[in-house]
Parts: structure tokens; C-alpha cells; sequence
């Protein structure tokens, strides 16, 4: 069987007519030959106001209850679409997580999918049917509903891809696929048309929000390829896909930024074995997430400076942290939220050298200070003043030849 | 064990703010030592915009479809009750339909209850839980979502009373109870403070609109106490029991009347057998309902008068059966949509010569014509113009002595 599983996300669902849209989409798949497996978030706004009415009944909802209230959207979503394609003369019907059953285990609000039934499926699709299946949630091993947590409806289909053998996974959304850098911040962006695994996954790390590290991490594990297009208009989209795949002759594929990194500097901290351990550990068992580091050269050997990021939320709380936490010795402390973070991604970084200094450079030429540098294998990302972002996002993206 | 079955409409529980409220209700008899099972509604007007959304869909939704459309609802409306009670400190959980699982029979959005498993909600109930059931629905053996027609979340409720045999059935609701006839036609009406299933079963026949008469049938069959009340005022209601629970000194307990009744005369029709069952038998095929039915003794032994009364809504639908069908001979066909049918209602008119005498004079006194007349062992309907429903309405309420 040549299986395809469409995903549809909460814009692409929004309204009726949309729906009716979606109908259509799915229909040229069924025209093209293929099985179709059609998976739904919930029509776009839905789970926000579920979401506002637990907390209008408690700040501390339980989760069990929240998982079932939340996953009713869904099924919302399901039922319409399965009726639109049977209002079409098309066999399909909705397949509600629990009577498939998509089995999950973890906590509630953030379960994982470990196995999905095949059975009443693979024989619904052989009988000509299109089930149209319920994203973002399964249910746990006492039959209780449970939501899986970030990545959602994305996770199901990947999953269900992954379960059913597919072909592609294709993510239907209000976009036309991954960008260059983001659109709204320069004009000159350009769609991908393919990247790998791992790019997608620095670019979904750093700030492109079409997809979560999650899902493509799913997805790059079971070696499913992924397509991003839109439900709006017809146009090939984005190919998530292994590397090999891949015949790039670009050495950067993509350009992200922040908008919420904080940066915290302590001054005068004690130059000894185990001090920076020492800060950063209360920090994480508060979950709070520390980024980029950087420690300078200890001039006189006894005190240094330690500098590092964080999410702009969790200022406050890592203030007090530092300063409640008598074990950090430091004369004083600085924070600056004016800063971002600039990455620029690509594959073809690892096999040409000077990569690194054409970045520097062209951020110098245009007089933009580096703050903090941190750099992997297929990334290098640099902290600066957020007022130079789009000046610095208009010169990487043409330095490294992506206006095209 | 004490078991009492708690249902709230959809009006109780229409906000949250009334589902905090709803809370406390169930706490009290949490405090009385009672085992509580609650059933809910679906939060008012959720229903009806999921109805629209299907008919934007296709005006032909399929009614598989639909039933798994609207019963989110209340899988909404019990996830937030469950909770609040939680928030409360009370053990708690929403069970759906499908997770107990209650069974049912019949044709989607029509079908009826047939069992209900016990077990789990029984092992919940002694372990000190709050189960909060979502009415309205129930699955059919291939584990689909079903909804239950006529008497929706009612009959959930009284067939949950049934199975787990409970003390009493309370349905919570957005009035007092039922009164002697509707407050908003007449501001003397009382509220009843018990009714037999029998005139309950004719109250709601004949226009009462607080619960639908099958679901009364079904606690009648099931001898199943119901109290209907108000989430909104602790106040006792109205106790629907059986006939010999009652001490009632009154002949009538209520006086109905419709709104939506159109009277049909066909005139010179031929007088020979089967006349009027070739008339009845084309509408009954075309599930339109026949209510009151008066053939005038025949002149001259050749040709007579046939009246019969139908609702508003079905009397284009009549008029072309009518008109259609060569078997139906009549000279002329008069329809008039300014009628009503007032009815008195008492088990006491069993035991109580002169009530339909009492009732003709009354309305004789203020001038009230009656042009059709039906009765049965505890209702006697009258006919008359629309106009004078107020006037009837109040002399009636005050000969059988329901002011008070």
C-alpha cells in the first residue's frame, strides 16, 4: 500500500469553509492513488479558550481532567472533516485515539506515543476508506485520555507515519514551509526547498516555530521524510529529509534570531575548580534553561567574570536565585534584556573552512559588536545588541548567497 | 449504599462561574453522606453551535458523524466539573460514555440505553469517588459514539438511577420546578410539590417543557423518583412519584396549553368506512403527527365533515398530501393556525364526576368557544381560539383552585 499521512493543523481547520478546503486536499490524494491517513489538530482557537476556562476554575487544574477537556477540540475537528468527505460520496469516517486505541505512556499534558494499534486501521484503509484521526492525544494503560505534550498533532502524524510504513508525512499549516530566516523580519527571505534533519532541527531550536524539536527529532529517528506546505495555496513546500538526500550547493542553509534571551553577567566570581558548577546547578534544578556561556580570562588569577543567557521569563527568578544562593561569591551582577541571538545553520559548514570568519567579518563591516559566540557542528550562533538585528540578518543572508 | 444520581442541564452548568456553583451543590450531598453520581449536560449553546457548524459542513451531516460531533460537549462541560471538585479537595474524575461504557441500541442521534456496566463505577463509588458521567451518550458495539435522542441527558440520568439503584433522581435545571400551568402566561401559577409520573407524562405532552416524555416514561417504568429543581436557588421543587405516594386533595394538578397548533377541516367528505384512514394514513407515512380528531354525525348520510388538528409546522407538508392523494374525496379544505389547545390535568378526575362539566361551564361564562374536544382517563383538551388562551387560562386555574 503507498500510504500518505496529512496532517492539518489548527489555521488550515479553522473555520468550516476551511474545512471544506482541507476536503479538497485530501481528495487529490485519493485521485493520486494514495492510502490516505488524515490527522487533525483542533480548529484554531479552541483549545485556547478550553485552556482559559480550567484556569477560570482552577489555577491548579488538574491534569487528568485538562487532558480530556482539551482533547475534545480534536475530535471536533474529525468529525467535521470525516463528514465533509462522506457529504462528498468519499468512504471515510473520524477515529477518535481511544478506539484505534494510540497508546501512550507519561505524565499527563506531555504523554509520549509508544504504540498505536494497527489493526482496525490497515483494515479500514484496505476496505477503501480515509480515517481521519484525532492528533495530540492517546490514552494511558487504565483507558484515561491522555494529550502528548509539545510537538502534538505534528508527533501523532509522525508517528502514525512511522506505525504505518508511510511514504511522507505531510504537515499542512498557514505557512508555505520553512524560510530562509523569518519572512517578517527580511523581505528578501526564500523558502527551502529541502533541508536535513539536523538544520531543521537547530532552525526549530532557534526560533523557526513552523515545527517543534520534538516532532522532527521523531522524525529524524524513524527516518520519515516530512513536507511543510500550506492548505492554502498549491505550491510545493519544504522536504525535511535525511542529509544524503540532500544535493545542496549552499553552504547555509538558514538564518534564525531571538527576541527573548536575557543576558546575565556576574563580575569579581572566585577563579576556582567547581565555581561555575555552582552557579549553574540551583539554576537547573529550577529549570531554568542556560543557553550561551562564556567565562573571561582570570587577569590576576583569583576572580574572573561569568556571562550567560536566558529566557527573558526567567530573569526574575534566576536574580533571586543567584542572590539568595550563599555559595555564589561575585561582586556584582549586570542583565541586559536588549540582546538577541543570530545563528546561521547549514550542513555544508562542516566541510568548508572560513565560515566562522566570513560571519565575524561581515558582522563587523557593518559595525555590529559580538557579544557572546557559541558554535556546534552545524551552527554558529553569536549574541548582539537586538537593535542590529535586522541589519545583521540582512547581511549574513546575503553574504552567504541566500537572496539567490 | 446511599445513592443519589445529580443531573445539571445545560443552563446550570453554562459558565463557569455556574460550575463553581454546581460544586458546592454536589458537596452538600457529599456532606449528607450520600453517594453521589452526577450527570451533565453540555454548557448551553455549545450543542447548538456544533449543529450549526455541522449543517454549514453539509446539510445532510452524516449522523454518525454528528453524534461524535456533539458529545464533546459535555466531555467539556464534566472534565471542568470533575475539576472543580478536585480543586476542592473532593477525589473525583469524568467518566465518558465510553469508558464505563454505557451501551446503546438504535440509530445515531435516536438511539436508547440498553446497559450499563456497573463495575468500574461501582469500585469507584466505594472507594469514596465523585464520578461525573457525560449524559446524552452512550457507544454501540462497533464502539462508536452514539447520542441519545428524545430526553437526551435526562434519560442518561434515569437509566443511571435504574442500574445503580438510586434513592432518588434529581434533576437540576434553570427553573423551580413544574408549576400549575406556565408562569409567563399566567403570573399565579404555583409550583407543584409532588406529581404523579401520569400527569407528569401529560404536563410534558401537552406543552411543559421541562423534561421530555420519554424520559418520564422511563423513570415511570423504573419507578425511579425524580425531583426536578434549581441550580440557581436551594429551594425543594417538584417530586414526580407514583400515585400512591401522593396525598393530593386537588382534582387538577396543572392546566397546559400550545402555542404551535393548526386546525385542519375538510368539508364534504364522503361518509362511508375507511374514509378517515385514507386520510391518516398518507400523513402517518409522512411522520406527521395527527393529534386531535372530531367527524361531525352526518346530515344527510352521504357526506360529512372531518376536523383534525396537526402541528404549525407541518401544515404545508398536510395540505399537499392532502391534495395530492386521489384516494381523499372532499369538497373543500379550511385550515386555521389561530388555535390552542388548553388541557386540565388531575388523577383526581378518575374519582370526580363533573370535572369536564366544571371545565365546559367555565369557559362557557367567558364566552370561550371550544371547537374541538379530546379527552383521556386523567386530561380533558379543549380547542379554542388563541386569543382567549389568558382568559381561559386564568378562569381554569382559579374554578379547580390551583391560586391557592
Amino acid at each position: 500500500m503507498k500510504i500518505v499521512v496529512l496532517k492539518f493543523g489548527g489555521t488550515s481547520v479553522g473555520t468550516t469553509k476551511k474545512i471544506k478546503k482541507v476536503s479538497e486536499i485530501i481528495s487529490s490524494y485519493i485521485r493520486k492513488k494514495y492510502k490516505v491517513i488524515v490527522v487533525s489538530s483542533a480548529m484554531s482557537g479552541v483549545t485556547n479558550d478550553l485552556v482559559n476556562k480550567s484556569k477560570e476554575i482552577s489555577e491548579n487544574f488538574s491534569s487528568n481532567e485538562y487532558d480530556v477537556l482539551v482533547s475534545s477540540g480534536e475530535q471536533v475537528s474529525c468529525a467535521l472533516i470525516a463528514g465533509r468527505l462522506k457529504h462528498k460520496g468519499i468512504k471515510s469516517r473520524s477515529w477518535l485515539a481511544w478506539q484505534i486505541p494510540i497508546m501512550t505512556e507519561g505524565q499527563n499534558k506531555n504523554a509520549r506515543i509508544i504504540k498505536i494499534n494497527k489493526r482496525k486501521i490497515l483494515h479500514y484503509l484496505e476496505s477503501g476508506g480515509i480515517p481521519i484521526i484525532t492528533g495530540f492525544q492517546g490514552i494511558d494503560f487504565d483507558q484515561r485520555i491522555t494529550t502528548i505534550g509539545r510537538g502534538g498533532s505534528d508527533a501523532s502524524a509522525i508517528m502514525l507515519a512511522k506505525f504505518f510504513n508511510a511514504e511522507k508525512c505531510i504537515i499542512y499549516t498557514d505557512v508555505e514551509g520553512i524560510y530562509t530566516t523569518d519572512p517578517n523580519k527580511l523581505r528578501k527571505a526564500k523558502k527551502i526547498k529541502v533541508i536535513s534533519y539536523e538544520e531543521m532541527l537547530e532552525m526549530a531550536s532557534l526560533g523557526a516555530k513552523v515545527m517543534q524539536p520534538v516532532s522532527i527529532q521523531d522524525a529524524r529517528l524513524n527516518r520519515i521524510d516530512i513536507e511543510v506546505r500550506s492548505s492554502y495555496v498549491n505550491r510545493s513546500g519544504t522536504l525535511i529529509t535525511k542529509k544524503k538526500n540532500i544535493k545542496n550547493n549552499k553552504i547555509i542553509t538558514g538564518i534564525t534570531s531571538t527576541q527573548n534571551d536575557a543576558k546575565v553577567s556576574l563580575i569579581g566570581v572566585k577563579d576556582k575548580p567547581g565555581v561555575a558548577a555552582s552557579i549553574f546547578k540551583p539554576l537547573s534544578k529550577n529549570l531554568i534553561n542556560v543557553d550561551m556561556v562564556v567565562q573571561n580570562i582570570s587577569a590576576n588569577g583569583k576572580e574572573t567574570d561569568l556571562t550567560f543567557t536566558i529566557k527573558n521569563e526567567d530573569l526574575n527568578r534566576t536574580k533571586k536565585i543567584i542572590k539568595s544562593n550563599i555559595a555564589i561569591n561575585f561582586r556584582k551582577m549586570i542583565f541586559d534584556k536588549n540582546v538577541s541571538k543570530i545563528s546561521i545553520i547549514g550542513v555544508g559548514m562542516v566541510t568548508t573552512p572560513g565560515v566562522t570568519y566570513r560571519m565575524f567579518q561581515t558582522l563587523a563591516d557593518k559595525k555590529i559588536n559580538i557579544q557572546v559566540i557559541s558554535t556546534s557542528e552545524i551552527k554558529i550562533s553569536v549574541l548582539i545588541n537586538k537593535k542590529d538585528i535586522k541589519k545583521a540578518l540582512s547581511a549574513l543572508h546575503k553574504e552567504f548567497n541566500l537572496d539567490k
